[in-house]
């Protein structure tokens, strides 16, 4: 393993829910929970017979025509179906000389939509559409409308060969419409729930089309879910939330130092907050960029209302780092790297002075393997956590109020 | 006025604290408190001769060399040195014909700052630095890595014509270097703090050069300051945040359903976690970007831990609609933005219907007179809510601990 997990400084005694959350993991492992199909999804990775490897040379084989076809791929989807694709995207960094993704239907706001028509029109474009049922609102929406614009610009039957759907095996609108269409398409596993879903189609083929190698992010996955060493990282970081939450705690801030990895806070709050969210429980998922956010909300860290703690991912090398060259500047001769790493310690300092519980998770590069890893990690932390908190981590009742209100309008 | 401010889903009794939040305003019209200047900045937009209106005039001046001199203008600042210009200028959305703003030093990322630099030698660029002392980390090093690339790519004398600086008036090592080399400046009101300043030079020359009307800015900000109808609803706004605190409400949670909004929330979170977060209270000020959010943190408001109230930035109405013409979709002969609004107030519904409490802030539509009755609503019901708090709303007594732990890593 490459990521290392540091709770020294949350000041909590884990060995106190050890054999609880080594209970909870096994639980996970035995499947005795529906929709976790995503435990052990990564483990076929190292047979080259495996249906996971079979999948992953088909995506590849898909993924090379996307690839001769276009230079936009726009991927329809909102909350789990595609804030792991687009979490990966920005933490690896938009790949030279292969189509850019675009995100659409994560939001019904007719600005967004307007610009993302326009780069349609202006682009070789196909797109992706996710979504299990296909009756989700806002990819519906955004489906029809780009569809629409897509057969303008080819003509119905080239726009059809330039549609893609990942949705599910066996029914659903989107799955009936591919049928009758002959879209090219790709099945969500039925175990597996959507906000557990980036290392399945939904976040492989954007990946993949985008030029990423899908099967290391497997690997790392792998490797996290293997490690017999790693159990304790696991654990140890649950634990550490759950005797945070015990002692008072209620806001988890994700905090990050490169604001490439912002998307995947927003992926992390979905995780944690969808999971454990339930029955009036549940950490508060927040999250902040630094060193920006320390300029918006350093006073309100150092001072306010401790009822956080902080979990900072702690990317440690730069790709290719800035020199200051100017001479008579108090930096001269650093890198930015190297005063971003002081920024890092430095806080952890000040903070640690005020008392307030900081769990650090080392990345020691990005790269896919890396961020595999990071994916399962804390999925599987999250899963413990949950049943830590005596909630079923894998359902989610509460999302159909406001749609069900929603409906009632639109019928009005 | 007209945004309109609603907080009968908050289920508060505001009259309990009404002579106190009018106590507080009249505190803040005195100007008992430092740093209130942003108070009565407005009052001089009506008038031609006035010193705000001959500043306006030089701004717009200077803004139209830099206009016909660039197509990029990257501003360089942190914190309350670009939140505000960048929240405008994406809420009212980049304007075809004028230069595009970039934002470099609110982060230490090598990553971005390379992206910065590449636009930098692709176009045609003028930079601008916002710093009261200049010595700040973040913008200080942007400022060296672009001064020099500006200097690589136009020759030193060319380059200083190129550079505008927006600092203090009397010291500071920026000032010192602006009078050295002959950048154009602009001064920082003594008497406003960072982020009080969206409406004085630090904001208004960015968004001037990006062809806003800044003048519209200020009147927006004038209706608010001058309207006595309006003053219920500011105190309104600060009494329900303190009764909610009272009543064990931790969290307040900014929403829109345009993502254009996004970094307007985040001049939020700057402006009342940073003038409240201190002696261990305030509200923790976080965002959520709808519908996009809904499915991810739907699941938590719903049925999580309900330490929290919305704030709900709601604006009406869409610049141009895209309709939904697919025969057969559910949403057929619909537009997004009907559908968008169908969501807010089923939203609102449902969440009432678990005892979360709201508050709506009316945006009927957008543009700069509109914006700057919202930027001066926001800071004039802080202020108010800080004093009712009993913290000082104006200093920030926290910021400098991290920093002394940062220089402390930096030598050693």
């Amino acid at each position: 393993m490459d990521i290392k997990v540091d709770c020294s400084k949350a000041f909590v005694d884990t060995s106190l829910l050890k054999e609880k959350a080594e209970e909870c993991m096994e639980i996970l492992w035995k499947g005795e929970y529906p929709y976790t199909g995503w435990v052990s999804y990564p483990l076929g990775i190292t047979d080259k017979e495996s249906e996971l490897s079979l999948l992953i040379e088909r995506i590849k084989s898909v993924a090379s025509v996307i690839q001769n076809k276009c230079r936009l791929f726009i991927v329809i989807g909102i909350g789990g179906s595609y804030l792991g694709a687009r979490a990966a995207y920005e933490a690896l960094g938009k790949r030279e000389g292969y189509p850019e993704l675009l995100f659409a239907g994560n939001n019904l706001s007719t600005t967004y939509h307007k610009e993302i028509l326009s780069q349609l029109y202006e682009k070789d474009t196909c797109i992706c559409v996710i979504s299990k049922s296909g009756t989700t609102t806002e990819s519906s929406i955004a489906f029809s409308i780009l569809k629409e614009a897509l057969i303008e610009k080819y003509g119905e039957n080239e726009a059809y060969k330039r549609i893609f759907a990942v949705t599910d095996e066996d029914e659903g609108i989107l799955l009936g419409e591919c049928k009758l269409k002959g879209y090219t398409r790709f099945s969500i596993p039925k175990d597996i729930g959507g906000r557990y879903s980036v290392l399945t189609p939904v976040g492989l083929l954007p990946l993949a089309v985008s030029g990423f190698h899908i099967e290391e992010l497997l690997l790392g996955a792998y490797e996290c879910a293997i490690s017999p060493l790693w159990d304790s990282n696991l654990t140890d970081y649950a634990i550490t939330r759950k005797l945070l939450w015990d002692k008072g705690k209620k806001i988890e801030i994700f905090e990050s130092y490169e604001p490439s990895f912002m998307c995947f806070s927003e992926w992390l709050k979905q995780l944690f907050g969808e999971s454990e969210g339930k029955e009036g429980k549940g950490l508060f998922p927040a999250s902040l960029s630094f060193t920006a956010d320390l300029h918006s909300m350093g006073q309100y860290l150092q001072e306010g209302n401790q009822i956080f703690f902080e979990t900072i991912m702690d990317l440690k090398s730069a790709k290719d780092d800035i020199w200051v060259n100017e001479e008579g500047s108090p930096f001269h001769g650093k890198t930015m790297n190297e005063v971003n790493r002081a920024a890092v310690s430095g806080v952890m300092n000040a903070h640690e002075k005020v008392g307030v519980p900081q769990v650090k998770i080392d990345i020691p590069f990005m790269e896919e393997r890396i961020l595999g890893q990071l994916f399962y990690f804390f999925m599987m932390t999250c899963g413990i956590s949950g049943l830590m908190l005596s909630v079923n981590p894998f359902d989610q009742p509460g999302v159909e109020a406001y749609k069900e209100e929603m409906r009632k309008n639109l019928k009005g």
